[in-house]
C-alpha cells in the first residue's frame, strides 16, 4: 500500500543526523527522497561505526528508503544540476550551517525563482537568525545549551546525556511538522516558503515543563534521578534482581498501592496525604517504598502489582525491547534488504495509518547508487551526457 | 500574520500530556483547537503543581491558544453534541485507552459516517493493536519499556529518567507528523482516515541508533554518561568551576584540540589515532583530558577553545537558557496573557516560517471558557438551548 506522502518529492542535501532523520520520516511516509551526496565519500556518517561488512550501521538506520545521487557541489555544473532538480520537487531540506547553501548558489533566494512552490527547510544548530546563527552545533551542544542535560541524571552527581541524540532528533521532528504544515498551506496559497528549525530552540520546546516550573516558582529545576517533578511516586525502584517502574498517577492508585504492600499505615500519614504532599516529602517516602520493593524480584512485582491494578513495568534493555511481543506485533522491527548485506534489521515507523500504511522495505542506498536513474528520469539525461558528467567529475 | 494551519479545525478530546502537547503544536501553527473537558474539574492536569494563584503551570504550558468547551460525556446528549461537533472539523485527536472512545459512541467507526474527511488520531500507550493494546501507560512506563532509560545515566549507577517527558512528547511529535501527512493525503483522495500512534513505538523510533548498534554487533547498549556511543571525544568534562561540552567530530578538530591543549604527544599515540581508536580507548583518553580540563574555568575554556575553532559549549541550567541571547532572539520565550494571571511566560514554538509565522499570544483557557461561544458558532445554539444544556448537566 502507498504511504500518505506518495507522490511528494524531496531533494535532500542533508548529512549527519538532524537532517537525515527528518528526510527518513518523509521517506517512511512514502515520499520520494533524493539524497544528494559528495562523490566518493558521500555523507560523512557513512564512516561512523559500528560497520557491518564495511557498511555503517549508523548510516543505514536513518537513510533507508532514500535514493542517492552524487553531485560535486564544488563544480558549477553540479550546482546547476542541483538547481534544475530543485525545480521539480515539493520539498528541499538542508542542514548546513546558515550561509553555506547561499555560498553554493543554492539558497532559498536562488531556488525560489525557479520553483516558487518549493517548501525549503533549513535545519541548523541555532537557526537562520540571532547572534549565534553562524555557529556550528552538534547533538551534545544542543543538549547542553538547551536544558536537557541540566535536568537529567541523579541529584548531586555529574550531568549525563539523554542516551539518544535528542539534540538532533528533536529538531528533525519539529522540522517535519513544520514542512508538512507548510505543504498544507501551499494547497491554499499556491506558494511555498522557507522553514527554519533550530536544534537549540527544539530543546527548549521539549523542556517546556521545566521552564513552566521555573517561570511559576523562580526555582531552577535540577536532575531528579528517575522521579517525576510533580507526581509521586512515579519513578524506578530497585527490586531483588533489577528494577521496576512504579507509577501512581492518582489518589485511588495510592490507596491501592498501600493496601497491596500491606502499608495501610502510610494512608494515615499526613506527609503522604495527597500527591502534592507526597511530592513535597518524597525524600521521606522513597526509602520506605525502596525497602519494600527490594523484597521481591521484578517479575514477582509485575505480576503481584499488575493483578492489583497498580501501574508498573520493567526497565527493558535494548535486546529485551527488540524481542518484546508488543514491539513485534506493532511491526517496530523491520527487515530490509541491502545489495551487500542481504536482509538486516532496522526499527519501524511509529506512525500507523489504517488506510495508507507505508511499508519500510528498502535499505539505505550506496553512495550515488541512483545518480544515473535520477538524472535520466528527472532531467532527461542521455547516456552520452551521463558519461561526460562522470568524466568531468560533476557527479 | 496567520500560521500555516489557519482554517484547520481540531476537536480535541485529549488530556494529560501526550495528546495536549500534540494539539498545542497544531494550535501554535494556527489551527483552531476546541478542547473538550469534563464539566467542573476539566483536564485532570489542571491539578498538577506548581500553581500560580490557583492556576496550574503544568496545564498552562501545553494548552495555550486552545478554546475549552465542557461536555459531560456520561450524558447521551453531550455525546450527540460531540458527534455533531465532529462533523465540522478536519482533525479529531484523542488519547484515551483504546476502546474508551468506542464505549462512548465516539470511536472512528461512529465518527466516520458523519465526517468521512476527518483525520481521526488516537495517541495511546501501546497502540490500537497488539497484546498490550488495552494497558494504560504513562511517561515513565514508555521510557522504561521502550529503551531510553536503559541507555541514559552513568555506567555502573542506577538508571535515570530522561529529564523531560519524552515518553509522552515523543508520541505527540510523531502523532502530529502523521496527522499532517494524512491531511496532505486527503487533498488527493478526499478521504480522511484513522491514525494510530503509540508511546512505546515512539520510544523505539527515537532510540534507532541504539537498536542499529545492537543489530550490528549483538552487544546490548548501556548508559555511557555523557559520552557519544561512536564519536570521541564528544562529551562533558568538569572544569575548575563547572562543566563544559567538548565536541570533536572530525580528525582536523582532534589535531586542533591537542595543539590547543599543548598535548601534541597525544597525536602520536596509537590508541588515539583516529575516531574509532579513540572510541575504543575512551577509558584511557578520558582521564587525560579530564585532568587538563580541570585547570581552567568554564568561561575560560569557552573563550580559549572557541578562538581555536574547537567546538565547545556551556551546560546551561534552565534559568540560563531562559536568559540566553540566542534563545531570546529566536522568540523562544513568549509572554501570553491570561484573564486571571495577567501576563506570564511560556516557551515559544521552534517552528519558524518566513511567510506564515504564527504568534503565540493566547493563554490556556479556563475550564469551559468557550462552551457557549463554540456551541453558538458551530452548532447555532440559542440562548434558551444553552440554558437548558447547563440546567440538565450536559455541558
Amino acid at each position: 500500500m502507498a504511504g500518505p506522502l506518495v507522490g511528494v518529492s524531496v531533494l535532500d542535501f542533508t548529512r549527519a543526523l538532524a537532517g537525515p532523520y527528518a528526510t527518513m520520516l518523509l521517506a517512511d511516509l512514502g515520499a520520494g527522497v533524493i539524497k544528494v551526496e559528495e562523490p566518493g565519500r558521500g555523507d560523512f556518517t557513512r564512516e561512523n561505526g559500528p560497520h557491518v561488512r564495511g557498511v555503517s550501521s549508523y548510516f543505514l538506520s536513518i537513510n533507508r528508503g532514500k535514493r542517492s545521487i552524487t553531485l560535486n557541489l564544488e563544480h558549477p555544473e553540479a550546482r546547476e544540476l542541483a538547481l534544475r532538480l530543485s525545480e521539480g520537487v515539493d520539498i528541499l531540506v538542508e542542514n548546513f550551517r546558515p550561509g553555506v547553501m547561499e555560498r553554493m548558489g543554492l539558497g532559498y533566494a536562488a531556488v525560489r525563482p525557479r520553483n516558487p512552490r518549493v517548501i525549503y527547510a533549513s535545519v541548523s544548530g541555532f537557526g537562520q537568525t540571532g547572534p549565534y546563527a553562524s555557529r556550528p552545533a552538534y547533538d551534545m551542544i544542543a543538549q547542553g545549551m538547551g536544558g536537557p542535560v541540566s535536568i537529567t541524571g541523579e541529584p548531586g552527581r555529574p550531568p549525563v546525556r539523554v542516551g539518544f541524540s535528542i539534540g538532533d532528533i528533536g529538531a528533525s521532528l519539529f522540522a517535519v511538522v513544520a514542512i508538512l504544515a507548510a505543504l498544507h498551506e501551499r494547497e491554499m496559497s499556491g506558494e511555498g516558503q522557507w522553514v527554519d528549525v533550530a536544534m537549540l530552540d527544539s530543546q527548549v520546546a521539549l523542556c517546556e515543563n521545566a521552564f513552566a516550573r521555573y517561570f511559576a516558582t523562580g526555582e531552577v529545576p535540577g536532575p531528579i534521578g528517575t522521579r517525576h517533578p510533580v507526581i509521586t511516586p512515579f519513578q524506578i525502584f530497585p527490586t531483588r534482581d533489577g528494577y521496576v517502574v512504579l507509577v501512581v498517577p492518582r489518589q485511588d492508585k495510592w490507596v491501592a498501592l498501600c493496601e497491596a504492600l500491606g502499608r495501610q499505615d502510610l494512608l494515615a500519614d499526613e506527609r503522604f496525604r495527597d500527591n502534592s504532599a507526597r511530592t513535597r516529602h518524597h525524600a521521606d517516602l522513597e526509602p520506605i517504598l525502596a525497602e519494600v520493593m527490594r523484597t521481591r524480584t521484578t517479575e514477582d512485582w509485575l505480576s503481584f502489582l499488575g493483578q492489583r491494578g497498580i501501574l508498573c513495568s520493567p526497565v527493558n534493555t535494548i535486546d529485551k525491547v527488540a524481542a518484546d511481543p508488543q514491539v513485534l506485533a506493532r511491526d517496530m522491527i523491520r527487515q530490509v534488504s541491502h545489495p551487500k548485506l542481504g536482509s538486516f534489521k532496522v526499527v519501524g515507523s511509529p506512525m500507523k495509518f489504517f488506510r495508507t500504511q507505508h511499508t519500510i522495505e528498502q535499505a539505505a542506498p550506496q553512495v550515488g547508487e541512483h545518480t544515473e536513474q535520477i538524472l535520466k528520469e528527472r532531467l532527461g539525461m542521455s547516456d552520452a551526457e551521463m558519461a561526460r558528467l562522470r568524466r568531468e567529475g560533476v557527479v
